[in-house]
């Protein structure tokens, strides 16, 4: 058995090899390559994509994957060992049903659809992009229909992001959850006024953005010796190892928060993929164990954390330091305006209260693009409508509507509705956090991070892809995913901000 | 036949896409990676380049070059399919004698043993290098002793350069042009003080002279819609495909010409790059013929060019312009600063006469290492003897001595002597498209360099890897490389300027 898993790790390490590599390309096509660069790209992920399948999906894998599973029982569950089996073996079989001429299909198409995304963006011109977004949804489709039977075609697609997780059970925690928000949301518009934002607003230069976001970025844990912060249209988060983690930020020169809270929820993801286990290296194990627990983490660095008054009770006056705007600013104002929540058209800069209903939205869609019932070409005109059906605004421009998110050009279909997954997971973890760790509130005050990203070192990340969603719902909260903290912290957080 | 030149480009596509995708690799690692990415990436180009050697020298692709090779007589030799058949045959029956084993090591190390020398050289610390140097050159006879028999050990060393290149060939150019060279650099040295080059120094601001080096670089040719600029401790020139090929400087805040110039040496290769064919796309073909041909292309731009009064008469009011610090100095005084001779420790700021010395001596030194007359642990001290003996200097530090060239680290031992082969042709060249395009000089002064880049791409740069050094001297030259075209442009420059 011993001999058969180390046949096995070396296999894997080549895989994890082809795999980091690709992620190397890709970080590089969002932030530095040249235009000319886009067809060449398009190639090398392919082929890089191709073969990490092709070997991932090896008979002589597959073999081992089923010869030791049979031994699992002698292991310990949570041992390096029993997980690297249990997780490969079920990724295998998904793997299995794929044939590699799709795979390198979808890569190619990514690589393509992105660049082709990016200029349909800027050029506000939806049509650029649709011929590659049809083409993508095609695959995706016949990408879902390897994994026949199912209930309904998007479920493989959120599986993939979140093991286990179907259209059925996703949608009904959204039916719990959109009552109350879509309440919440309106009787915070009925008090629009007691907040104003405007107050943010002022010229700040980038060079000082980026310099204050790195700062409060490290002091939260990303460690920068294994990291690095560019500039990207969509920010992400990407990772090669351990000791090579990097984000990507926006920067808009008329608001420092907007970019400043981007880049905390992709320090977020980052300190995530910095403290899994050295021992998980080359596995295919060392990262996030799935959207929604990565969504988990960085909306809680982001908003549980980054939105809170004590966080700012300490990075109040450094901000003030670095950018003398908010000097006549009182505390009091700052934190409503960064609070202030308002229908608004683009997701990543929603507040926490309309979040969710943009995911909803995105979530609705897929399932109707995936079940035949919306068209690629009818994309901009159902997004128009839905939004104004949801949040009562209508997009003045696809920029603003559907072009907003990089995912579908990436082919990354079922992963929207991690992030409302995540945001539930994220208040449920900060629940338990002050339970475990009744002086936590009184560190972020004086700024001291470490002992928080201990206990999610020690709860979450170095366990890896190891366990899914509900095994670490159940070992960190001792139950299941519960949707009710997060309705009650927005609902006590947003009543006592706009006095309901 | 067809068919099988089908399956043969399909193979080997497959080989250039990891290729290429080890050098965005090894790029980021010199540009952009942080200190913690190190160990993965040794790890993910040692599977890249380890895979495309594999393939490479898969047994399919030996039947299948071997069996068109048999028809080459059916081909024009100068066709894309003649080609790619006979230089990849040649490839092939190189790379196949090495193991794949071995092929990885050296990968392994390379990636290793360049972030040490970045160390060491930082710390000026030889020590910190010695072991993994040790470790290579051990690698790199395991990899010469691989092509037994030969004359010479370092032979298969320098044929990985320059296809056919043998020791004695080279010594033999080196025997006849390095007693002129040493002449000249003496008679210069009587009049040392002839030109004065501290009316360069001045303090010149980073962000200035990277614009200037960008747009000055554009001019020749260098389209940067198809490459980019980016700062490394060693400039160099990578690409990924004729639409993707990017340089790097380094730049000294008291001294804009060196930066410059350095900028001018790698636009010269980029755009060698930039205009091979694109039907040589995935074939392998789609680079520079060789280290010499291509070296003959950046000196060409950086000295023959570069450091002539045509080429100033243009871009120096530009760069007064750029920088008032010139405003007071007269054309003629810095023309004689630029082209300033004199002894010094570092190769890549050396000027044109006594260059043509530090290759002589790191040639000889490659040679002595090779066949066991000096070891790894003696090097310091046998540079800085050899040093003083060829140009009278003795390096105060390793920094400004052993430690500072990266070639050595990266494995790339037989390199050297190239620059100067490459310097010989470039002087050949310059004379050929004299007689060729009589006004070729008025163009130059006149800022225009698309003619000189259309000759450049017709005789060189679209045949990318087809043709040997001798046979692109020959078709271009219509004889053999001649170095007294090279010692009497030398003579001419430099007698004029120190008025010998």
């Amino acid at each position: 058995m011993k001999e058969k898993l180390e046949q096995l790790k070396t296999l894997l390490a080549r895989v994890a090899d082809l795999e980091n590599a690709a992620a190397v390309l890709d970080w590089d096509q969002e932030t530095y390559m040249p235009e000319g660069g886009v067809q060449a790209r398009a190639d090398q992920l392919s082929t890089l994509q191709g073969l990490a399948h092709e070997y991932f999906v090896d008979e002589e894998v597959g073999t081992l994957l089923h010869d030791l599973a049979a031994h699992l029982d002698e292991l310990d569950y949570d041992s390096d060992e029993a997980s690297l089996i249990r997780v490969s073996l079920r990724d295998y079989e998904k793997q299995v049903k794929v044939p590699g001429d799709l795979v390198r299909e979808i890569s190619r198409t990514s690589a393509l659809g992105t660049q082709a995304w990016r200029e349909a963006r800027e050029k506000d011109d939806f049509s650029l992009f649709q011929p590659y977004l049809e083409k993508m949804v095609e695959l995706k489709i016949r990408w879902a229909e390897c994994f026949k039977p199912y209930d309904n075609i998007y479920d493989p697609l959120l599986d993939d992001f979140e093991p286990g997780m179907t259209y059925e059970q996703i949608s009904a925690v959204f039916a719990e959850l959109k009552p109350p928000l879509v309440e919440l949301v309106r009787a915070i518009s009925q008090k629009r006024d007691a907040v104003d934002d405007s107050v943010l607003k002022a010229h700040f230069d980038k060079d000082a953005q980026m310099a204050f976001g790195r700062a409060v970025a490290e002091q939260l844990g990303y460690d920068l010796t294994r990291g690095r912060i560019d500039i990207s249209a969509h920010p992400f988060t990407t990772n090669f190892w351990r000791g090579d983690v990097r984000i990507t930020t926006r920067l808009d020169e008329n608001d420092v928060v907007s970019g400043l809270m981007g880049t905390i929820h992709e320090a977020g993801h980052a300190i995530y993929e910095q403290n899994t286990s050295p021992t998980l290296y080359r596995t295919g194990l060392d990262r996030g164990a799935s959207m929604a627990v990565h969504e988990s983490q960085s909306r809680f660095y982001e908003n549980v954390i980054g939105r809170s008054r004590p966080f700012w009770r300490h990075f109040y006056p450094r901000l003030q330091e670095a950018f003398p705007h908010f000097k006549s600013l009182d505390f009091e104002a700052f934190y409503r305006a960064l609070n202030k929540s308002e229908p608004s058209l683009i997701r990543v800069e929603a507040d926490e209260v309309t979040y969710g209903l943009h995911i909803i939205l995105r979530f609705e869609l897929e399932n109707d693009l995936f079940n035949g019932r919306v068209s690629v070409a009818d994309l901009p005109e159902v997004w128009n409508a839905r939004m104004e059906e949801y949040l009562g605004l209508v997009p003045p421009t696809d920029r603003e509507g559907v072009l907003q998110d990089i995912h579908w050009s990436q082919g990354l279909m079922g992963y929207f509705p991690d992030y409302l997954l995540g945001s539930v997971f994220s208040v449920q973890l900060w629940e338990q956090m002050q339970k475990e760790m009744p002086g936590v509130v009184e560190q972020i005050e004086a700024g001291q991070f470490e002992d928080i990203l201990a206990w999610l070192r020690e709860k979450i990340h170095r366990h890896g892809r190891k366990f899914t969603l509900p095994e670490i719902t159940a070992r960190v909260t001792g139950g299941p995913l519960r949707w009710e903290p997060y309705m009650d912290y927005l609902r006590t957080k947003y009543g006592e901000i706009y006095g309901l």
